[in-house]
């Protein structure tokens, strides 16, 4: 049974890997994803799959692991175990459109196990959520994708959403600049449960997982054709700044990866291409980009 | 007397922002570094210079702050104890140059103080360094700053220029990519001694602040009028994305900065200007870039 939860999550996630980068690379219509495979030295490997320079999307990565081995050390002090084996598994993706009228969205799923020395698993958990950073803000955008992920969670327990709403504004959260990494979203961990517990997160991850392109997809048709300036390209790149510093000062995701030494180029992938940072970047009073600061200053329910 | 010490000190950090400043003002000939004053709510203050978009410095800052007061939170922990005051004092400078030919380079110095709940100065310290982070390699630019570095600290101790150059090339070290950030210089923190001790590196620490224009602005004359490719700019940002992921992934000063609510814009003026991260770059074989890179991953004595 332990064997089927894995093997089911695997396949749903490679499964969803392949919808997702054919249905963006057909919107995008210029580039495509192009994969690399790795091996992990350890145990397992990965499906990276990158976009670049493309008519939509700058840049983006749809990624896949499916990583188990040895606990390496950073793990042990982080779980607070001496030994033992673990197994992760999980989509990764995060996609930086060209034309700031569209938003850059981050998601991800996840399942993982942990083994105790006689390999008897002592723990398992799902995580995972999806939040979207906009550089103007379009309100009816930040409402369909708040509304499809609620949906998707609504099916299976509605005081999931407001939960997930909530924990999703406190995680992407630049402390140091008092503001959110963009409008928010969903996130979860370490939903632990027995196995019927985890038989229902594993329902609702994989609903979240295909609410996914449903939640992005209508918003990038909608925004696609918008024109922009210059200035407001530059806002993005002074922007994208700020989701790098979240990256690399905060994102606990991304600083783990650093530190067990995970493939570099996979962890990274989730940076903007091209960023600036001014001295004490200014906006202009009662401007778009004002109302965007506020925003993320004050974050909103969207869905009354 | 331990009050002189830190009156000396302000007196010779402020001195040198002058004569600093003054000076790549003038290089520049476009730019010049204006200043932002500010006030830290706990005690002291500083004074940020700032230069953007001139004929050679794209971006830089020369800031000093002198700061104190009750222990923050972090600082307790850092320092393993429960309550008292501290004291700062120091001159922290990052320059990123136009000019790819031109090396980016980053500076401080800098002096602490510790003192328990009865107002005992009860430790202190002198901190700093200096390193280069060339993006196509000139060795007699290496040479050359390393050589008027060592020639400061060889007035004071032949033994320092060694320990501080290896220390160099560990701090700034990125770890997830096994390159240095550069090719190094000296570093050095945590100098603790008696009273005569305290004044010999006192006198270190000066030495080492006035050999920085020495040390850095013949390279910037030697380099400023070499032409550059697309291509090289491309390298360059893409090189200075390293820079961004050790400031924020590893950098202790950033991040202790970051943590005590530091000023934000002070602390972050180190970042470049301009950045990319494409997804897995790579360099030609036995290109200049690649002879850069084989640089970092293989620290050299550049004096012999």
């Amino acid at each position: 049974m332990e064997g089927l939860r894995k093997e089911r999550f695997e396949r749903f996630i490679l499964d969803l890997q392949d919808r997702i980068t054919e249905q963006l690379s057909a919107i995008d219509g210029k580039s495509e994803f192009l994969e690399d495979k790795w091996e992990r030295p350890g145990g397992g490997g990965g499906r990276t799959r990158v976009i670049q320079n493309g008519e939509v999307f700058e840049k983006g990565g749809v990624n896949t692991s499916v990583v188990f081995g040895d606990l390496p050390k950073p793990m042990q002090v982080k779980f607070g175990v001496e030994a033992g084996k673990f197994y992760a598994c999980g989509l990764s993706l995060v996609l930086h459109p060209e034309n700031p009228k569209i938003p850059t969205v981050h998601a991800n799923w996840r399942y993982f196990e942990l083994f105790d020395e006689k390999d008897e698993r002592v723990d398992a958990w799902y995580g995972g959520g999806s939040d979207l950073t906009p550089y103007y803000l379009f309100e009816d955008d930040a409402k369909h994708f708040h509304q499809i992920q609620k949906n998707a969670l609504d099916q299976h327990d509605e005081a999931l959403y407001p939960q997930f709403k909530k924990a999703c504004d406190e995680y992407f959260y630049n402390e140091h600049r008092n503001e959110g990494r963009g409008i928010g979203g969903t996130f979860f961990d370490y939903l632990r449960a027995g196995e019927e517990g985890l038989d229902f997160y594993e329902g609702m991850v994989m609903d979240m997982g295909k609410a996914f392109l449903p939640s992005y997809v209508p918003i990038v048709q909608k925004r696609r054709d918008l024109s922009f300036s210059d200035e407001e390209r530059y806002f993005q790149e002074i922007r994208r700044g700020r989701y790098v510093e979240f990256n690399l000062v905060h994102d606990r995701g991304t600083l783990f990866g650093l530190k067990t030494k995970g493939r570099i180029e996979s962890i990274l992938m989730s940076l903007p291409p091209r960023v600036r940072w001014d001295y004490d970047f200014q906006v202009q009073p009662n401007s778009a980009e004002e109302n965007l600061i506020h925003c993320l200053q004050n974050p909103r329910e969207w869905i009354s």
